[in-house]
């Protein structure tokens, strides 16, 4: 087997391995030479390689989302890595533990004018989980290359026993850093920053490692000695607590849980789509129940208690109405801190959410209330209008959802892009057999493409991307991908614009408006369907969408893309009346 | 006349008129409707609405590029901004006045799980000239919206007159910081980003404007008071002075200095393809004379001084010429700073270039020396040799590139990408009508050709844009943009993949090498030209590129871009080759 020669980059690869990393996407250059020869000579890794980085990062995003461990982007020096950043900021939000390898020229030769070179040390700033400023092997036949140690081995007598002790000194530093940063990627599942200095030559290969660095394993520090009492009297004595649940991988609590909260009077469990968490009992289409509740309404369900746990909250509606209606207590559950949405959470249970419930769970009593029947029987009226609207309104956005989302196959995966995209979605009780995915870490449009192909790679159910026009166009070097499945399917809801703009209250309907916010276009994905060699379906209407989608997941030779056109000038108005129609 | 109603917004677009900041381009979004609103109903304002932000930011430089003067880019809060940083390093490296205008939320809503939301102060880290950090106007209607100060307005008892006071005080600090940001874009040349908190509602707009934002000039601080004595003393005492020219702007110097240059024959002045610089006696091709040198030509040309102005040099032969053979002093005139490229930089002149020499020029004199016509023999040389060996050589990079740039019409604008075509125009001796630029700050492939459209609608000149396959896709989202000139021209040089690599001391003609570093592919640019509307040609031999280049230029009613197919196996033989022929 060949290894690069250099000893950093045989360090960082056999570390990697040593971690169990093994997914790495390689993007073109010559300065991450060294790294892309160690890991693509290694079969244990498996390489991809992405020319654009930022596709290329959200790409590594999609199948760290689903293997829950780290999976690397290497790149050049430059602004390559800078090119990482929305997909690393995504990461940092969203809890992806997703490792930045990035190529740097040596620290003599970055800030004086050379060519491809940028500050790359702390670029992600505030975005990162840890960051590890490297230091390049001495080079003994290259004085600048150990400028810095330089005067030191000038002024001693025994040179080459001096340089070895500094190279010492540096592998040791290197060694110490990169485990660091690989094990708070693997223990925050967050994304971390690698800077890699290598001097020239960088092309050079060996047929022996020259190094052997140690594996430190991660320690994962949790808070083991909670005292639940206190909390469970409180929880106790409650008849309205609401319990909240943002973005969740698939499996994530054990049902036993579940059905005990499901049980309780008390207890109002509200589930966003992507929280992939199901129970007969549960309220899956928040804003279906609190859209357009009358101000009576809403005090009714402010609750005493809100527990929250999992991601971001997508719903506008309920984090409006919990900043309105304030609970007494916030308490969230989660490994890795968490955030004061509603401005009182006053308990962070420093714990995974199975851990916090086989605690909790026992000290708690069923409480008779009519919290919970109250509003259950509401989300019954709600679906009922909702089924009825559904049968009302024409071919629109809405209306194009209720025929796909009602018409996915089960056991798939479901990747979602922002932004009405998963609002949509939302309005909809989803098959649970469906897992379902949102970049609602930054809630960006930039990379939900590549993210997605890079879950379908790595989740072996076949997997459905649903996306905007703008979202799609917007990341349309995502296709430029070598390992999109066969069995991927995209469907882009095409209603030529931010349909979304209408929605907010702008001056709709003006060539301003149209202009600037909505960013009217009439591009379509045929040509990318082309260019990328994926099927190409359309569907104009009603009848279009049907027949399109009975054949749309049968197995074919190349990934297929429906593009679904919609009539933008109706899309809003059928939305904004829907919560005026099933209140 | 509409304004939007947010104080804040009316400041800010007050002083960006005020400045005569007149390009503004915007991305979509809800958070920065108040800018949007603001920006597009005054016509003073050329507004651009460009959906991808990393596209949005490079077609800005490319702008700003050419008139020298800020432009803003407008967007959204959360992940957009992290996609103008490609362009903001660019901006910075490159001395090219950038403003990003970034709508955010207030502060008491970032950092607590609300939606497209991350820590937008300070992300341009050690990239950006000034990083302006406002505050959001104080609204009595929202207790939230003015969290950090209510502590003291509640504590008090006249609380409108305390909440006029602070209001007053936030309008003067964001004031102050705006005229400080827009003024170092003036001054330095670089990137500035503003960062711009709006409360809801976003969308009201009024008549009458509410503020009357006072604009504070610009000052710039050069070096008054420098004595040239001393060093035209070194000077004159000197038979072999270097003068080596980086980018530059066309028309930069006054010709008379450049004359006196000329005319010197201890002066060598060595000219890249991006300086613009032309005389008959400069020597504007210079690995073409540098490549190849034994090393006593190398001790021979090694400068006592060598005099550097412009910006970042392309040659690495020269890179590595001076740094081996280091000269006694190394001088650079700058308004903005200086690197130490060849680690002997002794002496910073912060001047612009005429009046150094209007001061310089006069304490010189000639001196007799063998330096200038030595070497200038030498070029005559090459020049020959190099017709020769274009008449020799197959169809290939190499040769297309001599049938392009001798092709090319007169008076033009010639926009050239990074990294295997910047490299092979400074082969040639370029036609000194041409106007060249190139992205050589980071000298990345991420914005060539949106820089390349930017540019081309500032300049009153038609437009070539010259660019390789992998930047030609990497920034396939540029043409998605609604102002590119109906002249603009784009020649791809399609040898699918990253052909550069193919001249490193790589392992090619592998599969490992073929996939992760040359990156090879079968793409085509006919689809994207179907998609956005530019008429397509190809050529992939000798006849079609002749018969092609013979009516690329007429004028039409849609650009236009062409598509040559080299021979990728061939390509990096007849480059090495070339260097051994001319020596």
């Amino acid at each position: 087997m060949k290894h690069p020669k250099i000893p950093l980059a045989q360090t960082v690869v056999q570390l990697c391995k040593a971690k169990n990393i093994q997914h790495i996407v390689l993007s073109p250059g010559s300065r991450n030479a060294p790294l892309t020869i160690g890991f693509t000579h290694d079969s244990f890794f498996k390489c991809y390689s992405i020319v654009d980085e930022r596709c290329a990062a959200f790409f590594a995003l999609g199948i760290a989302q689903q293997i829950k461990h780290p999976v690397a982007v290497v790149c050049t020096s430059g602004s390559a890595l800078l090119n990482y950043y929305p997909a690393v900021s995504e990461a940092f939000y969203s809890n992806i533990p997703l490792v930045v390898l990035s190529a740097d020229r040596p620290k003599y030769l970055v800030g004086i004018g050379d060519g491809q070179t940028i500050q790359q040390e702390g670029v992600y700033n505030s975005h990162i989980q840890y960051q590890a400023n490297l230091k390049q092997d001495l080079n003994p036949d290259n004085e600048n290359a150990f400028a810095e140690e330089l005067p030191i081995i000038k002024s001693i007598e025994n040179k080459i026993e001096k340089y070895l002790g500094l190279q010492q000194s540096v592998q040791h530093y290197n060694e110490t850093e990169i485990n660091q940063a690989l094990n708070t990627a693997i223990t925050t599942q967050g994304p971390v920053h690698v800077n890699i200095p290598f001097n020239e030559p960088l092309y050079d290969r060996v047929d022996q490692l020259s190094v052997n660095p140690t594996n430190v394993m991660p320690v994962v520090n949790l808070d083991a000695n909670q005292d639940y009492n206190a909390f469970a009297e409180i929880w106790n004595g409650s008849k309205q607590k609401l319990v909240l649940v943002g973005v969740l991988p698939p499996n994530s609590v054990e049902q036993h849980f579940l059905d005990v909260l499901a049980e309780d009077e008390s207890v109002l469990v509200l589930t966003e789509t992507t929280s992939n968490l199901h129970h007969d009992k549960f309220c899956p289409s928040i804003d279906k129940l609190i859209g357009a509740l009358s101000d009576n309404e809403l005090q009714a369900l402010q609750p005493d208690i809100l527990l929250t746990f999992g991601g971001l909250i997508v719903s506008k509606k309920i984090k409006k109405f919990l900043r309105t209606h304030k609970p007494i207590h916030h308490w969230h559950v989660a490994e890795n801190g968490a955030n004061d949405t509603f401005f009182v959470l006053n308990k962070v249970f420093k714990q995974s959410i199975n851990s916090f419930f086989k605690h909790f769970i026992p000290l708690t009593k069923a409480v008779k209330s009519n919290y919970n029947p109250y509003w259950s029987n509401q989300m019954t009226i709600r679906r009922e209008k909702h089924e009825r609207y559904m049968d009302l309104i024409s071919f629109s956005d809405f209306k194009a959802f209720d025929y796909i989302l009602n018409g996915l196959p089960e056991n798939i995966q479901l990747q979602v892009s922002n932004s009405s995209t998963i609002r949509y979605a939302q309005l909809f009780d989803l098959n649970p057999t469906l897992e379902v995915f949102c970049n609602r870490g930054t809630s960006g449009i930039d990379g939900s493409t590549s993210t997605a192909i890079g879950a379908a790679l790595a989740n072996p159910k076949p997997t459905v991307f649903i996306t905007g026009d703008l979202s799609f166009f917007y990341d349309s070097n995502a296709l430029w991908n070598n390992y999109i499945p066969n069995n991927f399917r995209i469907i882009v809801i095409n209603n030529e614009g931010g349909g979304i703009f209408r929605i907010l209250p702008g001056h709709k309907n003006t060539d301003n408006f149209d202009y600037f916010f909505e960013t009217k276009h009439h591009l379509t994905a045929k040509q990318l369907c082309d260019m990328y060699g994926l099927v190409y379906k359309k569907a104009e209407n009603k009848t279009d969408l049907q027949t399109a989608l009975k054949t749309f997941y049968t197995p074919s030779n190349q990934p297929k893309l429906l593009e679904v056109f919609t009539p933008s000038r109706d899309n809003d108005a059928i939305l904004l009346d829907y919560f005026k129609y099933v209140k």
